[in-house]
């Protein structure tokens, strides 16, 4: 039970991490992630840390590093669901998650994602205009 | 460490189980659950097992008390994610989970609670029947 399962909601991969991020836990999903994100095409991934009472450097390396494959295989990655006390700790410790995005809820988190893929999708303008094209000759 | 988080995504709750399910926590997500049911006003409940290796008759009690909880709080529970060899467990243990309803994955999950909202809504076809008769009148 040593797994952290990926599930994928539309154009969505969502990570609920529960379980302490030992090393091998955490090799395991960013492997797991990587090979989802290439299977399915998908290009967002929402990670739920609501279950976690301690964020420490190393939880924190691994979202960077999460974030960082992603980036490179064209998803973006939010960070949704944290405590405000874990907010708190994180500061306290110096860590501010540099590289990583965050949103309240899932929910918030998929309308970020969203917005953002609307401004990066050129082709919708293009086939818009391909369309105003036909309709005016 | 020890609560299973619950995810709401439009009208359904998500709730992915990877830990262990002592009576504690058991009895903790069965609250948090109707909690939410209440407060948000979803009419599904997703509950994903792809992590555990291991569904015995406890942890098969406890997918049934919620979805009976969840019938009575007018919302339909669909458990998603079984891994095979849990299923050929169960059955060889003499558990079918009876009352409790599956699907392979959390998108033909959704799929098939949209489905069924879809056929237990009176309210439309009332609508379209007032439409109806004020287009005759």
């Amino acid at each position: 039970m040593e797994r952290v399962p990926v599930l994928k909601i539309g154009d969505i991969l969502l990570v609920s991490i529960q379980i302490d991020m030992e090393d091998q836990v955490a090799l395991q999903l960013q492997e797991d992630l990587a090979d989802r994100i290439v299977g399915t095409g998908c290009h967002g991934v929402i990670i739920d840390i609501s279950a976690l009472d301690i964020v420490d450097s190393f939880v924190g390396r691994t979202l960077a590093t999460i974030a960082s494959i992603s980036r490179v295989l064209d998803a973006e990655t939010v960070v949704v669901g944290m405590r405000p006390a874990v907010a708190i700790t994180l500061v306290e410790l110096g860590l501010s998650l540099p590289g990583i995005r965050t949103a309240l809820t899932v929910e918030l988190g998929m309308a970020l994602l969203a917005r953002d893929r609307q401004f990066t999708l050129p082709d919708d303008d293009e086939d818009d205009a391909d369309e105003a094209v036909v309709t005016a000759s």
